[in-house]
């Protein structure tokens, strides 16, 4: 019986796990697609390294070619990572008519466009499930099931080691620095935790799930990015007293025609769904004119969940490949919409200064708020320690812009002796 | 250019939500299947009734033919409900070669081997996402997205007007009669509440799940099915001294190739994932041997949710007749496995009884519950009145046959007054 032919580019974690659940469930695949499934070739560096015992060394490779001009192959499946070499070899991929499935968010993100056009060009399918929120289905289901809808946002904590992080601060009252180092104790968080905890890894996956709510490219360029350094377990104490917890999102909206994407930390009030997932959890929220508020949410990493999305996209490709439908998906996005800056954009804002304890300091700084068109939604003063106070005040929907210019002057005052931090506010849905 | 011609049998609330949304999102849709779609006749029983303005009253008929046998039809979109009429004219319209999509629990949960054999024989595509949670996608992922996996157990809030009834009982410590009176005026509730309340709209819902997720055919008929009608504000109370709330589910679970399915009422710790799920949203919780665990939460009912589902099939089985690939998808149940009976299934139990208020009590019921080889985990208990005393029990995991053995005999000791519940526990997932 004819099979479908897969080959790997990488053997790593998720290499790994891609071949051990194409084994576990072999025979659930096959009645899926109609065909077995046989993978028949891994690209490697390092012939030699020890791998798992599931792994056939027989078909280990270090030449590309014997993968991606290989015509036992049907799938290639990129799951070597980075942006260099695997682009090489999917764009060489796409063009011997090899379908793609990939886990690659920073190519994605990088240069959706150009693979789309390869893929439409060779007509073979381009399958990226995986490069976010690991296990959960989300890309498929905006692509397909709510394709429906027209969107008006999306809203994600789409980065498991900052949500482990501002879990933990948010339990244990504990510092950022404190926190960081258990998370790396842990393997929730590498070594270099630069991509995580300054939010580029979650840019990266919102510029993907924009472009496809949206129908338009949307790039990693094209996303305001603010990490997590900043938020101290002062921040923390606030935002409890203000029913909130803090989370770093990644945030697409569209409105009037117009696309905004950006990832930073928000206040969350407890009862948005988002509030309460937790630790390593990943979840994605989006809003349907149709559907209202949807939420996807699981396992945003690991092995087994990253495997679970890639093998899924294997089955898809499969049996597009049986029903010879192979490509049933193209690029969604079709139209070129504008993207605005973040200065442009709208919130509210949690503001929290330690100011001269003593009369009149409020009202000249709400002062320079008005004089900016900020307004002020509540505040809370609370003596700090002798002759400081802390003063955090609560914004309405403003312009960054406008925020930007008051804070610049609030910032000169005499008696403002710190900016402590400046948070978005996520409004009631 | 051609077009996608729709045919509706029904114009009730979904209904006209899908011609609604048809229209409201025409461009887009049309973008996906890469033709126009078409709303060519819609089957009612009144013509005379009044309508929605969008509703184009020419197209209107009485005479299913004109629906069922129309050439310019490629989809015949059931939104009529029951399992009369719309059985006899989904059957007649697969053997028109005509795409099906419903959203009809009902039909779907007591015909869906005889419809689906029908589609396969006729090469044609039968959808129905909105037959189950509305809005939120779940047959698609689990289908789909989630095929890489061996699934494990579902378990769904899948039912608006309980989880609303619940709620409220607990955030408010109301007893479920004046809820049910509030749910009823706020038209979460019909006014015949039976379906909901006793549990057999979600144990529709829980057989199409289990079908789906374990590739075999579950029926209403093997969902053993408890309601909501027997929890006391009482029992809430207990729940929360335990940390838990309590909430009906839909629940399904492969052991060892068996599998079985149920509705009924659990304690579910604070933590667990539904445990969040409040007011009238549903969430469906699934567990796969990759994954982990995977949660869809969204708005279960109403017209535009559930238009968005049905819409969303229309736009799958849209672009399969344009890629020439329909029926793409097709009966997934194609293993035969045991389910069994309730007697047979395993859990941990919160027992509640009205005891005498005297030494030897519990260690008599205690006795009992021994002989019958159930242990029991915790215990309170409490003074309720003169002479009398609350004994609430957390079993282990037992077979249901040895809890209700033990019960019997527990139910006819002296000083057992009344065994007021008895609600099971999920267990720590």
């Amino acid at each position: 019986m004819a099979h479908i032919g897969i080959g790997l580019l990488g053997c790593g974690t998720v290499g790994t796990g891609v071949v051990r659940l194409l084994q576990q469930n072999k025979q659930k695949h096959e009645n899926f697609t109609g065909r077995p499934l046989r993978v028949e070739k891994i690209l490697v560096s390092n012939m030699d390294k020890e791998r798992a015992e599931i792994i056939d060394r027989t078909i280990l490779t270090t030449d590309p070619d014997e993968v991606l001009k290989n015509p036992d192959i049907d799938i290639v499946v990129e799951v070597m990572g980075g942006t260099g070499l695997a682009k090489e070899y999917v764009l060489r991929a796409l063009n011997e008519k090899k379908n793609i499935v990939t886990a690659n968010k920073d190519l994605m993100a990088m240069a959706g466009e150009e693979l789309f056009s390869s893929a439409a060009k060779n007509d073979v399918d381009l399958m990226f499930e995986a490069s976010v929120a690991g296990g959960i289905p989300i890309i498929s289901p905006l692509k397909n099931a709510l394709a429906s809808n027209k969107i008006n946002k999306v809203m994600g904590i789409i980065n498991g080691t900052t949500n482990f992080i501002l879990t933990k601060m948010y339990k244990d009252g504990s510092d950022f620095s404190e926190v960081l180092a258990l998370a790396q104790e842990k393997g929730y968080a590498e070594t270099d935790p630069t991509a995580d905890i300054e939010g580029l890894d979650a840019a990266r996956k919102i510029a993907i799930l924009a472009s496809i709510a949206f129908n338009t490219r949307v790039t990693l360029d094209d996303v305001y990015v603010e990490g997590i350094t900043k938020i101290s377990s002062r921040d923390i104490e606030y935002a409890k007293e203000l029913n909130c917890t803090i989370k770093l999102v990644g945030l697409a909206q569209e409105t009037n025609g117009q696309v905004e994407a950006r990832v930073h930390p928000v206040l969350l009030p407890l009862y948005h769904p988002l509030a309460k997932v937790d630790d390593v959890y990943n979840a994605v929220y989006v809003e349907g004119d149709a559907v209202g508020d949807v939420m996807f949410q699981g396992l945003g990493a690991g092995e087994m969940p990253t495997a679970s999305a890639v093998v899924g996209d294997i089955l898809q490709v499969g049996k597009n490949i049986v029903k010879n439908v192979s490509p049933r998906d193209n690029c969604s996005c079709y139209q070129k919409k504008e993207i605005i800056g973040i200065e442009d954009t709208f919130d509210k804002y949690f503001i929290r200064m330690t100011v001269a304890d003593r009369p009149g300091v409020l009202a000249q700084i709400a002062g320079l708020f008005g004089d900016n068109d900020v307004s002020i939604d509540s505040v809370i003063q609370k003596k700090y320690c002798e002759g400081k106070a802390d003063l955090v005040l609560i914004t309405e929907k403003v312009q960054d812009r406008n925020l930007k210019k008051a804070i610049e002057q609030i910032k000169g005052l005499e008696p403002v002796y710190a900016l402590e931090n400046l948070i978005r506010v996520e409004k009631e849905s």
